[in-house]
């Protein structure tokens, strides 16, 4: 199965990202054939500063490379590296009812909020159709946040459709697994709207100092604890393994331990597990020539897919 | 300088087209570096049969190159061979208010009768200020009715500026002369609304047929007549020479004459005036490889400055 998967390369990925989307959606790449890309097109709308922009773009690479994305597995690459995609866009946006722009989450929000909107918001579900239908996508993992986006794009592909005749692999949305919580320093939902996150790479001492200081409630250290909901035994569990989550669980009931300790716990752990792909990063930042060329074949591959369904979409509206 | 000029694929040119725009973009060839495009990207929003389409394209290619349209002199070029056009639309509709698009007439219009729009129409003057912005144009002639739209290509360079730095050339709307009234076969104001247009091309009978029923008052053959504001003298005074007008303005003073000679004399001059153009139009339609190899050639050329454009506007919002 074709499998398509978005980035948006607007800052630092935390554990949140990973567990609840990055993680997974690199998996997708073992049985399937993986199409990934990094969506500066998309992340203008918000990023307005350059070289924030292109430091973020190499960065997400870096990310995605170090977590485990193969190239020789998956395709990588960047989006406005496919100008097929906006071409596309245009063909679709010829044949988008505005009603249904304006029912999109992104766009309503910020106008029911009443602030000023630039098209670039208005129309990005149209982008981002075209980046789903260019490549003849399949499944499209998600967000529950994000299935609409999904809904738009087979609208749009089946307006096509309608107006022109079949031309799109019409796409599936596949939500992600949103089982494991994994709560932010504050103890809420780790989101960068809370300013809670812990990130994925950085300066371990940092993290460390980060994890150290971690909301905790003021039980007295004497006192069973249940571990059940004890945001820091979920930190905990993401990532030790069953037989220490046990012994952990054991320490929570008996009692008598600080919450340092626990802390502590969830550091080394943590370390541990991202140890290898901080690695592989540090590896990686020596050669960003390697990235780059990681994406150059990456975008060749791409246009390839990408260039057939253009030549097809041409062709339908009788624009060739 | 750089002159643009757009053609709307939309159907076959009549003599309010000639008169009003035709013949004066192409006059502009002579002492600047035309760019005239074929915007099939535009027509997408309205015709909707790929045929029709790629019909109407060729057609436009056609009536241009045999109105004068000298390819040593200017660059012809179908807008859809040029995909930087439609990526630089993207980088501009980032920075585009909505409130700008909600003002543009032909979207406004539309929503005031209460018809469903299309994202196409409502974001059309983007994909215009795109076209204009990608070839560094300085002149754009344009009706009067369309100097809305260099308005907003210049709002929106401005706003592009704005975010990034100086990045495109300013352009100047250039209205075109509406001096020479073109009068339909009804009276009123030659226009494919009224359906009263007569044709460029097409066969000489048939257009003979619709001169000879222009609608014309019933005042009798004998009285003397005014010429001016008559509208067979309007249209015998755009194709006549300056001593064969005086001598028509003599014979309505004179009366005694009736609607069918004018007519006639109409027919002839105007037959006279089109039949170089209508000659070279035979020829090229015998040899449509030729007219697709001028296009294929002004694209080359077009895509080189779109291209240096797009690298600019590229590298000025962090997408390399």
């Amino acid at each position: 199965m074709r499998v398509l998967s978005g980035i948006q390369p607007t800052g630092r990925p935390h554990w949140g990202n990973y567990f609840g989307a990055i993680r997974q959606y690199i998996d997708l790449q073992e049985k399937n054939d993986g199409f990934y890309f990094i969506a500066d097109l998309h992340a203008l709308t918000t990023v307005r500063d350059p070289e924030q922009l292109r430091d973020n773009v190499i960065n997400a690479a870096l990310d995605l490379l170090a977590l485990g994305l193969d190239p020789d597995k998956a395709t990588l690459f960047v989006q406005s590296h496919i100008p097929e995609v906006t071409e596309l866009t245009w063909l679709l946006l010829s044949v988008t009812p505005m009603g249904l722009l304006e029912r999109c989450h992104a766009y309503k929000d910020k106008k029911e909020r009443g602030l000023p909107a630039d098209a670039g918001l208005f129309t990005y579900p149209v982008l981002m159709a075209a980046d789903i239908l260019a490549y003849d996508s399949q499944i499209v993992p998600v967000g529950v946040d994000q299935v609409q986006h999904i809904e738009v794009c087979r609208d749009l592909a089946g307006s096509f459709h309608h107006t022109y005749g079949e031309t799109f692999v019409m796409p599936k949305a596949q939500t992600l697994d949103v089982g494991a919580k994994v709560p932010g320093t504050d103890g809420q939902k780790m989101s960068k709207s809370y300013d809670n996150t812990l990130p994925l790479f950085g300066e371990v001492k940092k993290i460390r100092k980060q994890i150290m200081r971690i909301v905790t409630d003021s039980r007295p250290m004497e006192d069973p604890k249940d571990p059940e909901g004890d945001h820091l035994f979920e930190l905990y569990r993401l990532f030790a393994g069953q037989d220490e989550v046990a012994a952990m669980a054991e320490k929570y009931r008996a009692g008598g331990f600080g919450y340092g300790e626990i802390k502590k716990a969830v550091a080394e752990v943590s370390e541990a597990h991202f140890a290898p792909a901080r690695e592989r990063r540090q590896e990686l930042e020596k050669d960003l020539d390697s990235v780059r060329d990681v994406l150059a074949a990456g975008a060749v591959r791409a246009r390839e897919v990408a260039g057939g369904v253009l030549e097809r979409a041409r062709s339908a509206c009788g624009i060739r």
